[in-house]
């Protein structure tokens, strides 16, 4: 997807079937992308999954979006995978056992692979979760860089109990983020995590006191991190996303690899210079 | 071991010198391991290495057991390993210490063997630890899958002070599960962790009251998880001990692939089915 | 270095320009290094970077050493790396982009190496953290065996609010110490964290009261490591830091390989016996 | 892309700037590739780069493609990639050397990604090589799943001769195919490799005696691939590519996976049929 | 199966179903393991499958069993898997496709877990190859440690032929035997490679003019690696295995932690000593 | 080792104990490194493993050192490692074995990291053979980058045959050089590979026909290197260094994260331009 600036906002202009996406305040560098199916209660369909990679792509190419904000329309933030999407997929040519065997496994990749794009793209997401974040909700919060809740947002690995091994992400990212012996309580038993136990064990960072509260408080979040230097920001994440499947030792030469290419010295000084001076610094967009 | 039913099911009935093995309520599919020599406070001896793995694997073949407890008999869960054994170990062939080695090497490999069949069994073990789980406790624990105490429990990975580098999977598991940090610590400082801290750092995942209170809690528990959709039990378990050691890219196309073939669409009707018609979900055994 | 423990103990002898060692007391096989340029907050300086891996190189040498502490003199335990010293980095042969780039890459290579020499270091080193801990400090800490800090104590990731993507270890250490989650946002938001917080994240194992206290508790620590068997503390170590990049099956195996050349059958002995004799047990020095 | 077979055979029909793509006889399922810029020595452009990856995706899609076979129009095969097209990279932004080098970085990655396309391919892709088959054209047929050349055709790795690191690709699947000392010798010296010398080091797998030959026996080589079980063959690529990167033990336990699913028991019963009958198997198509 | 070593050998009389096993020359520690069911070519049975790694259990407990040679009775070493097996594999359980496909997996790993037998046998394995060697046949050999072969001899990666992706090995062992390419040609195309072109890519390192020839020179062979220190010959077994799937860096490491329990100075002086004394060094059994 | 190119040099004429290195012509940045105790058959004594990664970090620092030769003085390149050093190691400590392993275990690591140190060096290495190369010897030309040899030189993994597991790093690099099929022959047999053989497997890249003509051909192959654009040599190395123990995609994400800062457009369009000018490229030093 080759667009220039122009052209990727004309088609975020156009908007979206499971998603609302809206740059709040035009004076603030960020983006926020809603689901928007609250009657469904944001139940993950098979639109979302390719209007997901696709609106992530638009917005990386936009410099007015330095920092994004993944939340949603409605009460709760994500009761899971749409089970009708997935009737669709496997009633698909019954008639032969392993084709559509074959067919599944490449669906499911495709699938992951919408996921996967929160990872995938350089600037970072913060997930803002209010009410019951199930099943593939908790795949899609898992790759977001920061995840945040309010106070009776509540999390369960729920797929075990409709007779499914969670596929996007899940199992993988999870044990990274609240450890082994956790992530295998949730994912074998469903149960409901609380915000307070969420924060506990690692799976946010930031609990608030109600929907409104969070609001103000992501916002202001994602603000702190659009006026940081746009380069670093980026590299620190793309950095630990590649150090994360690595040997230590691989992840060191691979940070120092980066930084001989693309330390800006021009930022550091401006660093510098403005707690010098005493005021903010100014630095450069992406 | 390729037994019938009912040959694994007379096989568990001879019974066994270092554990006592049981099915409390005929009309519960939920097995009970008991380490069984209180009177040595439940330490490993050489047998207990040898029946471990044989008793999981006639469990595995046991339709009725769709979930184990590992529990302990008497006030302690595990003194740890029994020290005894290790004698033999190290008293055999002085003569040749090149060759004693590699004995030495074979027979540690056969110890964390029984252990890692914790792993390897199908079926979703949850350990249930009263008094003191040390050493060797804590090896045997960290590889079951959900870890729950009583309020006295207390952990201590002792190996260090008595000379020994804890081999039996202590050092490989329990950074995945505590983090690197909390596991270095425990490891070298050999130093007592209350139920509560051992809760904080996610070595449990909860702790009970009393131990009255935990065989209760313990016995709900897995009876949920025998309710459980069992292919769906089975291979949460399975891609998740894959995925540990894989790179999250990787874990994400096995997931794909295990689903391809093994996506039970029979269950995903019976749970949407029963959640329109009220009533409780009749999943098929293994 | 091939030095004789004679040798070894003049080098640290002469002294350093950016660290304080001692041996508090002669009957305690424990040193302390610490930073010592408390009017630049123990800013890292280039001298220091050269000055570490060689003073944890000697020490490895002097039996009287049994575990380390790294410490630091003034308020504040460190303020990150000099920005001096990167100055002279990147200003170095600006008439070649690449060429500098490739000397820059081998520059951020040695650094790293300085700060892994804590981690290939064979004793126990325990950090004891007074003040600020920002930037390369947390790079600093993040390698060392055991955390402790005062309850005034403060962490930062902040290497990327003066345009660094953080390149001395914290976005590969961190990770395994607090999870990923927990780790992305403080590198993101280079948010302080509090000495209560980086306990319940898993960043430091013990929280002292003061900085008084702290001095007292570790010296109690790091005296009791001094005086468990030397040989399996350094396996212990040792397992562990190879251990942790390997999938478990591959560790479990290095570890028995281990084992089989270094289990030293008689400190499991005199641990046996002083257990029977009620007496603290003697173990040899490394 | 989600298209249809029959949009995906008319978007292919719309024909490529770069590439010339047809089905020689309709009533073999072979799809030829020719890469179409013979007065260029066939330099790969930046339109190829997106051209090759949209071709096989619709070649994918189109069941009448089971085998496809990726050659050149002219008497050289490839003359590498073509330097205009570098060129219009590295001037860009040289405002910011940073900000170049990650837009540089991204570049490197998508061109990676278009080669990358020729592995991801479900279906099996063989490369007829005659001429010249330099740099980027060694990147190019490293990714074909079988290669052949003709008497008279060579190889050399010549980036590194115009002050390049190959980036293509080489530098990572050259060693996995001709071991890991040719790789280095040819990379570090860009000699010319005949075709003899290929053979010998694995580099193809046939050569004929001229073109012509070639041509014949490409045709064939395909077409008698184009008759096998097209899900085994699928599978065998998938399988070989995924456990390329894995221990051993993991890709084991990967095609077990595969195969739980994807075992087609109608193709190996028409297997046994047909030879017992003593004729052609019918195979399904994908 | 912890026997000594009478009770082993006593095991080995009773014989087997589909190998012979003997020790020609009670003089010379070596071992033949025939496939030993002509008529069928030696096609590889459900039985084969249990009986083969327990023999290699039995010979690994014999002293007199220092080197081990794998061979086939009859003009073909092996047609491959015996379809018929297959079938009962197949035919199970068709009821339920989810719980037939977990049922076929574990099948598989338990097949593969057969073959990976020759691997973990401490001892040098040679495989003596005649006539076919196809399919399941290559998976086979491809797990011994030296294979030979007569110039007659041919290899075929049969599997896709019959609709099968080959499941027991020869898709993760060839690559790293015959290079990534070559393997990859076989295994889509499923061709013959005559003796001369195995030598040439390395699946075998030994090519003799007829089968009575191999006898011999596959006897000679085995009885000069039962000559060699026994210690030796079984640590650079298991380390290669080990180095294997290992970066280089860990493998040093792995190796250093072995020689340094495992390296045997008597060897060492007896091998000093027989060259100065010009005589034959006498090193110990295992 | 900080030292500027002048010191670099000084050093270098010091003179050392058991290797010769020199520059054979001033005009040529071409650098020979004999190992030069014709006397021992250059047996590789302790001496040589601190001198030869002083060596190589000194000729890394000096500009007119472009290339890099390894030869040997006298009829044999190298007989191995010299058994009077492997004693003094084994003999010291014996009073505790445990310790005596964990001393062991670092020696070797220190003996191995001197080899590796050819790896590390960031400009390529050239390994001239005469005669014999035996196990030490091996893992010595195993670390380097393109390995040629004369007519009557021949390779033996002689290790096993003296009671040793080779720990120097042949059974890791060898099976990557030559595949793992014979590089398990060579090692288990210890057996004799004439300069034909070494060729045919990719052990050696080129053979010539005497000595004399070695010198010669080494020569100007090291000159053409040396006059290659030094940033590219030096990257293509490092790239493939780092790569050979990568996934290939993280491996294709290390080389573009490595072009991103040291592509050198310079020495592109120098290339470009002395084409066209039809004279020798002029490329930078490193």
């Amino acid at each position: 997807m080759d667009l220039t600036v122009e052209e990727a906002a004309a088609e975020l202009n156009k908007g979206f079937q499971t998603l609302e996406i809206l740059q709040k305040d035009p004076a603030v560098p960020v983006w926020f992308i809603y689901l928007n199916r609250p009657a469904q209660r944001n139940a993950l369909s098979l639109p979302f999954f390719s209007e997901l990679p696709r609106a992530l792509a638009l917005l990386d190419r936009i410099p007015s979006a330095r920092a994004l904000v993944l939340s949603a329309r409605g009460p709760h933030f994500c009761s899971g995978i749409d089970l009708s999407s997935l009737k669709s997929i496997s009633s698909s040519s019954e008639d032969d056992r392993a084709a559509a065997a074959e067919e599944l496994r490449r669906r499911i990749l495709d699938l992951q692979s919408a996921i996967t794009a929160l990872e995938r793209c350089r600037k970072p997401v913060v997930a803002a979760i209010q009410g019951a974040c199930i099943g593939g909700g908790v795949d899609l919060v898992a790759a977001c860089d920061i995840r945040c809740c309010e106070d009776k947002a509540y999390f369960a690995v729920k797929e075990v109990d409709v007779g499914l091994v969670a596929d996007l992400g899940t199992l993988q990212r999870l044990p990274k983020i609240v450890g082994f012996g956790n992530a295998m309580d949730l994912a074998l038993t469903g149960r409901k995590v609380s915000a307070g136990e969420a924060k506990a064990m690692g799976l946010v960072s930031r609990v608030f006191a109600d929907p409104a509260k969070m609001d103000e408080g992501i916002f202001a979040l994602a603000k702190e991190l659009a006026a940081k230097p746009a380069l670093a920001l980026m590299g620190t994440k793309a950095v630990m996303m590649k150090s994360r499947d690595m040997a230590v030792e691989k992840g060191l030469d691979y940070v120092a690899t980066w930084n001989a290419g693309m330390l800006r010295s021009r930022e550091l000084e401006e660093a510098v210079l403005a707690k010098l001076q005493k005021r903010k610094p100014n630095f450069s967009k992406m």
